[in-house]
């Protein structure tokens, strides 16, 4: 089997895990070793001895063909970005072929920055597994499940069986990974919600949900249900290991034990709940808690990029001052929430550099002017680095990203593509 | 005189005003035109079709030299990281050959993401003029003025005489600004306050100074005057519009509207404040109120990059999750704060591509992965962007960075130097 080596002057094996002036061996799909001696017989080697070398980081929430509504509409209340911009745009223009394409941008910025697997819940999620597939990045998808007509689906009597035929054309991909998504809990009956579920568990999938995202949506829930979004899908059976719940801004202190006690994973997403004002996340308190925490991006419509590594640092700093503490979210609690917390979310073996797991892997550029000198590569990787600082990606073995230039990707015409459709949305 | 071009598909003159697929003309040190047609006779392009040109980013609040002690602390109480870090350091390892080179690896970070003028206050300023000369960056410095010892003056009683002569070394600079630079109120004495104020007066210089960074500062100055920083400073005739001050975190009504009535700027430093839990500085309250508010990266040991377009990013968001407003700080007011009020704070005639005005340009690679497609690109400056995107940089006429290359500064004999000091600093 083909071997090929990933340099580096830092491993960061975990986050608390830093080995020096090291190989890491890749065999197949997998970490092989780590060593401080190039193996003889490989001579391919990736990175170089200044380098950072870590585990690719893991997006656990996004809108992945959202792409191609960057910079579309900023700096709106959230209903008017909603109902005047976003919805009607997504109504007009979103189908297979922009999905395809969107996806495809996404993959590509994706790999570029260093994310190697993302969770994605959207519209015609096949288009979305195509592209993934394409650019090589690994992927959990679902099918936006809804009690309302959407742009895959006209009729929403049809949406649980429109979720069970996607999941059914992708259980055996050795890259895509299937799970049920209804969108939230004030766009799906609760009935809606027990059926999803129970698809879930039938195929042993994550069950991903939007929760708690803002104050009016736990105002709506609480004066039709007489309780919050949470404790309603837990009165519902639907919060457990397999749970996977964006936001999570608006939460009492009950909500976070519960979260933690079910085992539920929240994916945190500093940006978009920053930018649309939805509120702060309480991220410390449910850490401590022992909630799994890890962190999305959110779509690009809403952030308005999918740098995991800007999105970390921000992360890190967020909660130091909304807790009025420094010492809140080290740079290594930050880190895990990406790689560890990730694997953990979407019970996968990745999220760390070791003999056996998948190999999912980059690099950081130790020479940028930016990550000169290095003291503490983990530090580097939360408080000073970029997505552009990625230099090579690794995903499932496989040589995604090599010294800046996507391997799987033609960018140019990528690009060409995504151009058209920004001038038929645009209409210029 | 010799000119040359600088293209792109949307050229931000300032921030509401863009003009698509024109070419910017430099002759000398400034800008002589902007056309939609490359004139005869020149030769020489930078950027291309798809790129965003702009001003560059004025980052008014910075010690550069602590580039080298970036990532040396982190995640750490304030006190705990001023005294058994950062002091004890600066007492050991500041020195003229320190700043020197901690300025020229800011000074690259700084040109290569888009930064062409940054304010500075630290010791042995003459070696951050040196090494801002030598890259090309045009810079504003102040020796720091304290009531104590400081790294390049032993005897606090010649602190002013200190600054006097500085000054006289730097006045017919052509790139270089000198500027009076009392640390704070906390650590200079009210007569101090008031020669260093005085000095400002006789040079006609920017007077900066760091102010309400922390609640701890404003209480101490209360118990011991019986008045806020702020209130302070004003007793003793030092707010002006010649008056950059720092921070500005803690701030009431009162003290926001005197800001605004004297004319004072305020550098706001975010992410900092983030990072050290400081606190959020009241930014849509002083814009509303009138103050000239611009932004700062604050020193490496605290954020850890210069990298401004991040830096804006994170303002812009900061501020819509702090007022529970998604319309506050929108795209525009973000960009004017580091370009167009930077200016005005520093008496500078940048911070616009208008003819007549000096040739601070950059551009950003309209093909990166993450600015793909543009709808609006001060959007994309704000919300997309990240420093690694700037393509081009000129600096009064001068090309300092082309393609994503330095031409000012040996990246690799700089590299090699940090690394030698990196090693003593660490012990390693």
């Amino acid at each position: 089997m083909k071997s090929f080596a990933v340099r580096g002057g830092y491993i960061v094996k975990g986050p608390k895990d830093v080995v020096r002036d090291s190989y890491v061996i890749v065999e197949g799909t997998a970490i092989r070793e780590i060593t401080p001696q190039l193996p003889e017989g490989i001579t391919e080697v990736l990175g170089g001895p200044d380098d950072i070398v870590m585990p690719g980081l893991v997006n656990t929430h996004t809108h992945a063909a959202m792409t191609l509504f960057r910079g579309y509409a900023d700096d709106l209340p959230l209903m008017t970005w909603l109902q005047d911009y976003i919805f009607p745009a997504e109504a007009r223009f979103v189908d297979k072929e922009f999905v395809y394409l969107g996806t495809l941008l996404a993959a590509w910025e994706m790999t570029r920055s260093g994310t190697t697997a993302f969770c994605d819940g959207y519209f015609f999620e096949d288009q979305v597994g195509r592209a993934a597939k394409e650019v090589g990045i690994r992927a959990w998808l679902g099918e936006g499940i809804l009690q309302f007509p959407s742009p895959s689906l006209q009729d929403p009597a049809r949406t649980i069986e429109h979720s069970r035929k996607f999941i059914g054309r992708w259980l055996d991909d050795p890259l895509v990974r299937p799970t049920v998504f209804p969108h939230a809990v004030y766009t799906c009956s609760t009935e809606l919600l027990q059926q999803a579920y129970a698809l879930a568990e039938e195929f042993d999938l994550v069950f991903q949900i939007h929760l708690s995202e803002t104050a009016a949506e736990v105002e709506q829930i609480r004066e039709k249900f007489g309780m919050t979004p949470v404790r309603l899908l837990e009165s519902l059976g639907c919060l457990s290991g397999r749970t996977l719940a964006a936001h999570c801004v608006h939460l009492d202190d009950e909500e976070i034990a519960l979260l933690a006690r079910t085992g539920v994973s929240v994916a945190h997403n500093a940006e978009s709940n920053m930018k649309l004002a939805s509120g702060i996340a309480p991220v410390p308190a449910m850490i401590a808690a022992g909630v799994n925490v890890t962190v999305g991006t959110d779509g690009c419509a809403s952030n308005n990029n999918l740098d995991m590594i800007s999105e970390l640092s921000t992360v890190a700093k967020l909660h130091k001052v909304s807790t009025m503490d420094p010492t809140a979210l080290d740079d290594c609690t930050a880190l895990a929430l990406a790689t560890e917390n990730a694997a953990r979310a979407l019970k996968f073996m990745g999220g760390r550099i070791e003999p056996g797991r998948p190999a999912d892997i980059i690099t950081l550029d130790g020479r940028a002017p930016n990550l000169v000198p290095i003291y503490n590569p983990v530090s580097h990787v939360v408080y000073a680095a970029n997505g552009s600082n990625v230099r090579d990606v690794v995903i499932n073995g496989r040589i995604v990203v090599k010294d800046f230039t996507s391997l799987t990707v033609d960018e140019e015409a990528l690009v060409r593509e995504c151009r058209k459709i920004r001038k038929r949305i645009a209409g210029d």
